[in-house]
């Protein structure tokens, strides 16, 4: 069985033998194995992969004898997250994940995906999910939330994905999944928050534009960072072709954050992240 | 002989035509040739290389014969351009510019450099270009302006170059060089304006730092993109490293503006620039 | 209507004069405009799209008249094409080419997949596309390839796709298809070229890993390159996770290359590529 | 006192717990910490920085306590490493490293330059540096080599920097400094490997280039790589254009390569190289 595990404390002398000395305590073998010291902060971070047949309930606690008492100690089986997508009205990032999904290439399982308009039902059901439409169509937006919050709540996901989602979402709804859910945005971050950043890419002049994949907190597009990439552009493009080439980078940055999180690889401190890839 | 000739009006039917003709009526050769229309503004854009004997001003007279009156049309043999440029403490930049001044390899020559600080004057001494020291110390803006135009003037440069001179310039100052003052801003520009960009990068906790070169106007930072450039980053880089990591990336950025600026390969339109690389 | 002009010819003074000339003597308006000189061959290549109501024949006849005996002269309507995808096993590509093909965004439509494994039959059939499984088991490449012309033929395809289509054809049936048959090899061309390249990387412990969509001519990974792109990597990757990377490059690599195809904008010039984008 | 200490042994249960043991027996604080485990292989390898006032010969001998009979075991001081750089006409990279040596970026000191021209002698002499032509002209290698080895030891440098040095060197020549010749080659190796690589990328048609710091061992350019960069290029450029490009991802290739090299961050394992940044 492989585990793995994340610890976080205030740093100091000896934890990572300390830590190690409980591993290697319970027969278990090291796979791999990151450490960070956030000088700034003066916090631990480690990540570590574990093979063995050992009791997490025995190992946490001996954890937490050896460490700070203002220590995080988490430790899991390696198993797929579960997750649930939402979306408005573009294909191309659901379309990455449910082929991902179908193939078995995300670390997750797509267990439905939600839109506020119904147009990429059909598309969702070539893929054999189950997709519901909550339109928010003359709702408040408590209204249409709670009707989101009862589409999702059944499934159980541990991360919702914002797979071009294009409405806000209230820090009421977000807070009842802290760092649990995941938008990418169509931006190089933070260069043109807010809407229509293509639009706003253009009317600037800029050479490069971008995506970038993050957790949601209280603040639109200001929530941790998670991965950034960037393509070339130049005067040639209209507002709209910039939109159309970004569509690449934004599935790709999406994916290639969701592999990071769904591989328990991220801790996120403060408003960012440290990534053990 | 080799000239450059750039051509901008409303766009019509027939200017490649009209243009081509009168090149070829005057036996001249085109070497290179691009045409851009901003579709949206309805102007047409070209740029075009061309050898030949030809007298300039009588070309310059059967273009504007046979173009809109509101045309735009510059004709100049291909030459090395002249360059001033200013600093103020960090070498990077400046030494980037020396070196391709001495090898030949700028298409410009370094006239001199200024800095409002002493401590680059040794180093620029060693590459046999004058050095002016002219401090901003107890002087206000104004007096300090007054004595950089001072230094300037007797060098007649067809370019100002900010390599990292770190303080603002007065619009009155700006508006005695038209598109003819570059900077380069160690951010990917429109993210991170104004002072500290990767302190601010820093705290945000992005995943890619970047740099801008741009030619300068009124507002700071706000100028006509030129050329940009972008580098990974991470959580493991302190502020003080991306800075180091950053210098990497500014200078080849600036020196890339400046081929394309020296080689006459841009059009500023507005508060963007149409490229022809 | 929009048509695509595509010319080639000796180089000479007076050709865009003369070009578009004819041009604008049919009353066209021209959209865009890119001409490049191979100074080495002396080889003049002029791309231009056009919009008006033209007479194909008459305006490709005035070409004739005012260019070289011995030019290409290259006028269609803008269009759809038609192509045929072959697979092997992968399904990365092929979901790519799938979506983009059902959400109308390549330019071109997927008329059948021809897999010579029968694993992504019921994939293909999730995109109500028509899939042929010829297996080459138990086969002479010749009797093998005699069937997949037979598949084809009937779809008289523009083009044909190689998307990780894993068995080399023969010189007899790429002399078939000249420049209308796409590749996408797993690797950074000329490097890595023949079978397992990401296992050769992973041996020479490369730190960056690409992917090259090329046209196919007799000589396997030798055809001219239309579409390079690279991502990196380090030592903690195997050559099973380098390949699982590459997937992701691989497919951009292939969709970016073929909107060049589809769009007209590629000149082949002996083993090299003249692109217009 | 701050101290790097890298370890190299076959792969066991209880390594890291172990080796920090020692660390932490010796009251030294570690301020960072890298391992990784070559599955392939069974190979450890771990690179640590710790802060104390440690006896090195004493932690030497305490780590080899607990480790394995046959292991690498590596522990010095933070310290700037001394090197000599040979070049040939080339005058990019060597500007590059000068200018850092001068700043004190490099974290080396550049001792000397040889050259087997003298042109670069006067640009050296600009920043102080001692050159020494050791010109190959009409010698054997081997006595040419005598000579080279005649001016190099003296300075007793830890690495000899090939920046565009363009002779090949003899085996017995490189075994003389077993991983200590750090050469840029300009290709994106292995492509193009030997001489002329950008007239090569020409002619192939590619649309990236590169270049690649190696270590250099007994073959020409097959020595384990430290870094790769590329740049996009394509049909307009010469093969010269092509070489201008490339001299900016050199030099900026061999730096970032430096950088790890002279900070001990690099096992050479095989013809491959684990790096820990």
């Amino acid at each position: 069985m492989r585990y793995t595990i994340l610890i976080e404390c205030p740093d100091a002398k000896g934890l990572i033998h300390a830590i190690t000395g409980v591993i290697h305590g319970n027969q278990a073998n090291i796979i791999s194995n990151h450490e960070f010291v956030e000088h700034n902060g003066n916090r631990f971070f480690m990540r570590t992969e574990i093979e063995g047949e050992v009791d997490k309930e025995k190992v946490k606690k001996e954890f937490a004898a050896v460490l700070p008492s203002d220590s995080s100690i988490f430790i899991a089986e390696k198993r797929k997250k579960r997750i649930v997508i939402l979306v408005t009205r573009e294909h191309h990032c659901l379309g990455e994940l449910l082929i991902r999904n179908q193939f078995d290439e995300l670390n997750a399982s797509v267990l439905a995906v939600i839109g506020n308009h119904e147009n990429l039902a059909n598309f969702t059901a070539q893929f054999s999910i189950p997709f519901h439409t909550i339109s928010h169509d003359g709702k408040s937006r408590e209204v249409h939330e709670k009707e989101l919050l009862n589409a999702i709540e059944p499934y159980a996901p541990d991360y919702i994905i914002l797979a071009k989602y294009m409405r806000i979402l209230s820090p009421g709804f977000i807070a009842g999944f802290p760092n649990r859910i995941i938008n990418i945005h169509h931006s190089f971050l933070p260069a043109f928050v807010g809407g229509n950043p293509y639009r706003q890419a253009y009317e600037r002049g800029v050479k490069i534009i971008g995506a970038t994949a993050h957790f949601v907190n209280d603040n639109l597009d200001e929530g941790p960072i998670i991965v950034q990439q960037v393509i070339p552009t130049d005067h040639s493009h209209s507002a709209q072709e910039m939109s159309q080439m970004g569509r690449d980078v934004e599935k790709i940055t999406l994916a290639k954050a969701l592999k990071l999180v769904f591989d328990d690889r991220i801790f996120v401190n403060g408003n960012k992240t440290i990534i053990f890839d």
